[in-house]
């Protein structure tokens, strides 16, 4: 049996919470799994027929989902109706802030990609200012032309910083060059001007980690769809992680928890960017991968074009890997004795380098330590690709109207309004 | 806002289950407080009053609860109800299962101890077998003067081992000298044997790892009430953490995680029993301590001497825990970056080195690193000294009866049937 647990917060649960509860899991059910039968929901769900159906009623009045006839019988009796997500009716926009780009994203209702865009952010455009224009911009770009009563539930974005969860205020960005930055309130107010006809709440403008997002992505329509305990890594310049405990984020008392790069271990090691000696991330990341191979950061060498090197047989290539994996396993050992997850997902850059670096990083995790943690972990790439953070971050945008579906529904200005 | 967490079972709740859940909040209300006045759950749990009376009746019915007039009279109007758990009719057995000792304890529901036993576990003296037998014999004499009508709702055990949380069965206890011992089943079997009046359901015989079931006791009635996200430590013979996240405890796949003990901190560092090199264990367990003061492991030398030898001016002591200061800071920073939790505990003998090394592992996480996950982090000695893990056990016995009451309640035999 598990350890016990008091639930977070001590509160009874009432009537109309129930409701909500019980609206919230039938629409997220078809915002992940699409189309769905009323007898698989009844199901899947536990509910009886009656009550599925009521729910489904109150969701197609609000205009979330619409009940379809299918067109082919499943079985005898009379044919269960299809409950279908209504995708264009209600959308987020999506924004990845990644180092050399922005990747942003129009998305629909279940999670259906509808438009993206890629805005490059070449060296000395990475001011605050800057990319907070270049977002509103690509906000506006996005939404110029859906239809009116398309409703936007919401903007997530996905930033390489430590964010207090509350309200996407940017702690410390060091790739971004950004320190104590109001993010999350500064594009709230400049999307608010920018899309006078989309009218926002504060709180739907949401911000969170990038390795936070694509762990969530990963775990909500990715390789981690069915798992509990994940540990999703993000290697791109630094190197962060987004953990999934017992199904949920793992987000520490101010929503900061998961910085791994900054984990020491190799206390007579290089200085880091933080100030610290031997932090994982100078062991790892991308820069000290481009230096164990004789190259120089930022002379164009990614960590495809070392694994292609070394594949041809560049020997310092192969000799920087070597040297890299030996720390990813220290890395990989600690995250798995502390978590003990079924998933170590490589995300970003790392996805590139599993293929290549995967037996000597689990061989070198077998040489000593504890075994029981290593039995069932499986270290594999991410499904999204690089796309993981940006998926999240729409998984952010429509969390509240997933929440209290009708709640929010109700109170979401539609364009026509 | 935080992130989203899917909930880990997507299942609608019923109206039965809603009274359970809600049968389940009032218990444990009264559980972790004590006796409480109809008025005051009524503004806690956020139920109304008739809904609370209804609840409390339906305790009262099955013997969990009774409901007493209080004494003095709080304000105007009618005088509130106390509901007072049966602490006389409802108990648990909680084991702490150490390196040198059993700790044992008879627990009342409301967690009110009401006896308890050592016995000695002196070397050679730590065999599966007879650690069992002395189990057995201790649970016989604790149980041998109830009353007829007392039930015993569970037996929580806490063991200094890498336990698989579904059975109690041990993969690793090397403190112990036990290795896939299938320890859960044989000690209900030996229960059920040694307590023949006592009829026990398998289920209700419950083993975790003492780090595991310290932060649960520290949760739940120690240091760490209120608070979300804790990380305790427990320093013994081992180095041990359980690990709340979000409120929650931190299990991982098979229950293995915060085995924190093995992670690396120094790669050139001494080998592990565990067979890895640097492990945090290795750096700042008690026989680190004691070899670093020039002493030998099991000469006699503990904590306390140690840290009372420092103060009395003795340099060596005082230079052992000045190392020992420079590792925990590593690890325990490494821990505030991974969790950025609001509380480290330090439990077990860590407790008695917290004065002396406090300052030094705080400016030394100082250092470098990033200092958000440090803003708020306090460093604190666990409130339920070297009990936490005993009275942790006694929760997790409990922890049934609580989750469902009537149900349990109605399915436990008593000694008069």
């Amino acid at each position: 049996m598990p350890l016990p647990s008091p639930p977070p917060q001590v509160s009874g649960i009432k009537q109309d919470e129930l409701r909500r509860h019980n609206l919230s899991l039938l629409l997220r059910y078809v915002h992940l799994e699409g189309p769905t039968q009323r007898a698989t929901l009844t199901a899947q769900i536990g509910l009886n027929r009656s009550t599925i159906g009521a729910l489904a009623a109150d969701l197609a009045a609000a205009g979330l989902i619409r009940e379809e006839t299918p067109g082919v019988r499943s079985g005898a009796g009379r044919p269960s109706l299809v409950v279908v997500p209504e995708i264009e009716r209600y959308q987020a926009l999506a924004f990845d802030l990644r180092v050399d780009r922005i990747d942003a994203a129009r998305v629909g209702l279940g999670g259906i990609l509808l438009a993206r865009e890629t805005v490059p952010l070449p060296d000395g455009h990475r001011g605050f200012d800057e990319v907070i224009g270049l977002l509103r911009g690509t906000a506006r770009l996005l939404t110029e032309s859906l239809p009116e009563d398309t409703r936007l539930v919401g903007v997530g974005v996905a930033i390489p910083a430590v964010v207090r969860d509350a309200d996407g205020f940017v702690r410390f960005a060091p790739n971004l060059g950004w320190e104590e930055r109001p993010f999350g309130d500064t594009l709230a107010l400049e999307l608010e001007r920018a899309l006078p006809r989309r009218p926002f709440e504060r709180e739907s403008v949401l911000v969170a980690n990038d390795a936070d997002l694509g762990a969530l992505a990963e775990h909500t329509r990715g390789v981690a769809r069915g798992h509990e305990d994940v540990v999703y890594l993000s290697g791109n310049v630094g190197l962060g992680a987004g953990v999934i405990c017992g199904g949920r984020p793992l987000r520490g008392h101010g929503g900061y928890a998961g910085e791994v790069g900054h984990m020491i271990v190799n206390p007579t090691g290089q200085r880091c960017r933080c100030g610290a000696r031997g932090c994982w991330e100078t062991e790892v990341g991308i820069d000290a991968i481009v230096r164990a191979a004789g190259r120089t950061p930022g002379d164009g060498t990614t960590v495809r074009s070392l694994v292609s090197d070394a594949l041809a047989g560049d020997e310092l290539a192969r000799s920087a890997l070597y040297e890299v994996s030996r720390w990813l396993a220290v890395g990989v050992g600690n995250l798995v004795n502390i978590f003990n997850p079924e998933l170590v997902i490589f995300g970003g850059d790392l996805r590139e380098l599993l293929p290549m670096v995967h037996r000597d990083v689990v061989s070198r995790m077998g040489a000593g330590g504890l075994t029981v943690s290593r039995e069932h972990v499986e270290l594999v790439p991410s499904a999204l690709g690089v796309d993981s953070p940006l998926f999240g971050a729409a998984e952010l945008a429509f969390a509240r109207l997933l929440d209290d579906p009708l709640g929010v529904a109700m109170s979401l200005p539609s364009a026509a309004d």
